[in-house]
């Protein structure tokens, strides 16, 4: 059985109209949906439209300001923090990284650091907004904690991801979004759904023991950052999740490592917390700021180029550029629309039925 | 029988000396130096005096120059691109930081990317010197071509490593260095002088086939990215190592990819260049452009001991904070010594009987 599948311009309607009704004004409900149904665009689902329903219980459970005052409330020429006021992460990112690509306009560089917030969506989105500003975008998340450090029984990170989007010429962006773990949670959720079991290295049961079973973090198991284990790196994935942690709520005054709130609403943030919300960070490079663009796009198009022709090992077709999978998947959606899970459907029913709209 | 110790005294004279012969300005032998040994304390033995031999053949084949002018050639508020003027990259680097933390001290942050250096040593001195200015440090070369893109059969990138400097208050700092790849090229050289062999996901064969044996690169093998295959992310350190490589030399106007040139003096440059030697690039960024830096440093502290303090999976005394293994490491070769390994010893007796000092 395949899955039920839907136009872009439809899923994206209904999702416009869910924040509306939830309070959002017209260009931040507009920014919302944006950077959510990219997400199903690119085919990472777990971050789309599958999330929209999780995003009305926070707000439901006053822990998501529909009417943020998003403010800038420390800044120097190159950066900035930003209060995200408790608005909706797919929000207060796209206006935190403008405020980058602002800086960058004037001193070659923006950085902006941001507290009070909540999940922001897909990182990728917002990197690629330095595009066609001819820069370079840099954004990164925490999230709450689910990842086991090396030798940690405890969770104490996010899947923690990094972007970072480099535009080219004749090419089209290089475009690298992706978690800090060995695999992103919606790949085990995709497991979950299917009754299948991961690959050891991805994650761990609550006694730090290597584990298939992808329900795992469900009983206080954890994910296991990039590396899978000590011998092949994992102290490295575990640098990179922490550096994402530091960098965007430490710099920012958001919580950090287990203090950082949950995305679902039934469970209740830390009672003792050393920061605001969640926290990100944006950065932003004007190309011109180190030599000419068209330069720099022309060697990207002959970086691309020699990388896209390496020989590629037997059984694959191709060496990919970052970039490349989400991009086609991007085109074939578009076209020929967006499969959604039926558990998925059902949950955007229920949810159009409570806010009064027909999904 | 055990390896050979030299006191830091000892060896950092025989280094200042060396490099001091080849006809480095006293204030360059001596940053090359310090650069140089800090590897030897800080356990990465493969970039510390063990290369000492290496820049002098560079030296001597004339792809080093011992009284570089390094200079800026373009620069913003916030950014500089440095010609190195095939300087050692010993020297052209901790003046390319000097300039990023300059350029924070005004604009908040300062990014410098570098081109025509040569190899660095060690990441995690540069990025540390940002620390006593109240600063996080970045740095990131790109290097030989030795490690191949996820699903390639040909070597394309570096080993392109990244290092991350963050200041604690009584805390030590949070220091990462590492490599993109799943084991650092160093880690193959000691199992080649102990005839071992290396775990799988660390290197493939000339035909991109998993394979064990640590002389492979010299057969046209390659290193793998973090991840060691696709299934466990291996993409995900593809798209580290390109990011350096773009950030180091597409920014910069040095070269990328394949056409890096090599270390080793017994292979030459390629012939069909596309920019200017090695690239590096650097990044500093004040505290305070982002929040009072005693309100950061007490958080840091917070951060680190909470991460600390994570209860260990069994079979593990305690949960490592990034920089701990070195910074003991560091104390311990300080008091004790640094331990060589004999055909280094040698290594450095010839060297020193060719250029008249005696080691």
């Amino acid at each position: 059985m395949t899955d039920p599948i839907y136009t872009y311009p439809k899923l994206r309607e209904f999702a416009l109209s869910i924040f509306k009704k939830i309070g959002c004004p017209e260009t931040e409900a507009i920014s919302a949906t944006d950077v959510l149904l990219n997400a199903d665009l690119r085919g990472i689902d777990s971050h789309g439209i599958a999330r929209l329903s999780g995003y009305v219980r926070l707000w439901e459970a006053k822990r998501v300001n529909a009417t943020p005052n998003v403010r800038t409330v420390h800044e120097s020429p190159s950066t900035a923090v930003v209060d995200g006021d408790s608005g909706l992460g797919l929000v207060v990112a796209p206006k935190a990284m403008a405020i980058a690509i602002e800086k960058a306009h004037t001193a070659g560089t923006g950085w902006v650091a941001v507290k009070n917030s909540n999940h922001f969506g897909i990182a990728g989105h917002h990197a690629m907004m330095a595009l066609e500003h001819n820069m370079i975008g840099i954004a990164m998340t925490n999230a709450s904690p689910l990842v086991a450090p090396t030798f940690s029984v405890e969770r104490l990170l996010g899947t923690n991801p990094i972007a970072v989007a480099i535009p080219a010429d004749k090419q089209p962006p290089f475009v690298a979004d992706f978690a800090t773990t060995t695999a992103a949670n919606g790949k085990l959720e995709i497991l979950q759904r299917k009754n299948q079991q991961a690959p050891f290295g991805w994650i761990q049961t609550k006694d730090g023991k290597p584990s298939t079973n992808p329900d795992e973090t469900k009983s206080g198991g954890a994910l296991i950052p990039l590396g899978s284990d000590r011998e092949h790196g994992s102290h490295k994935g575990y640098c990179l999740g922490a550096w994402v942690d530091i960098f965007s709520a430490v710099l920012s005054g958001a919580n950090y490592g287990p203090w950082v709130p949950p995305f679902v609403s039934f469970l209740a943030p830390p009672t003792d917390p050393v920061g605001d919300g969640i926290g990100h960070f944006f950065g932003a490079m004007r190309i011109d700021a180190f030599r000419p663009a068209d330069e720099f796009k022309h060697h990207m198009d002959n970086w691309i180029n020699r990388f896209r022709s390496a020989k590629p090992v037997e059984g694959q077709e191709r060496v990919l550029i970052p970039g490349d999978p989400e991009r086609e998947i991007s085109a074939q959606r578009l076209k020929e629309g967006i499969p959604l899970n039926p558990k998925v459907v059902e949950d955007l029913k229920q949810l159009g039925t409570k806010l009064g709209i027909e999904f």
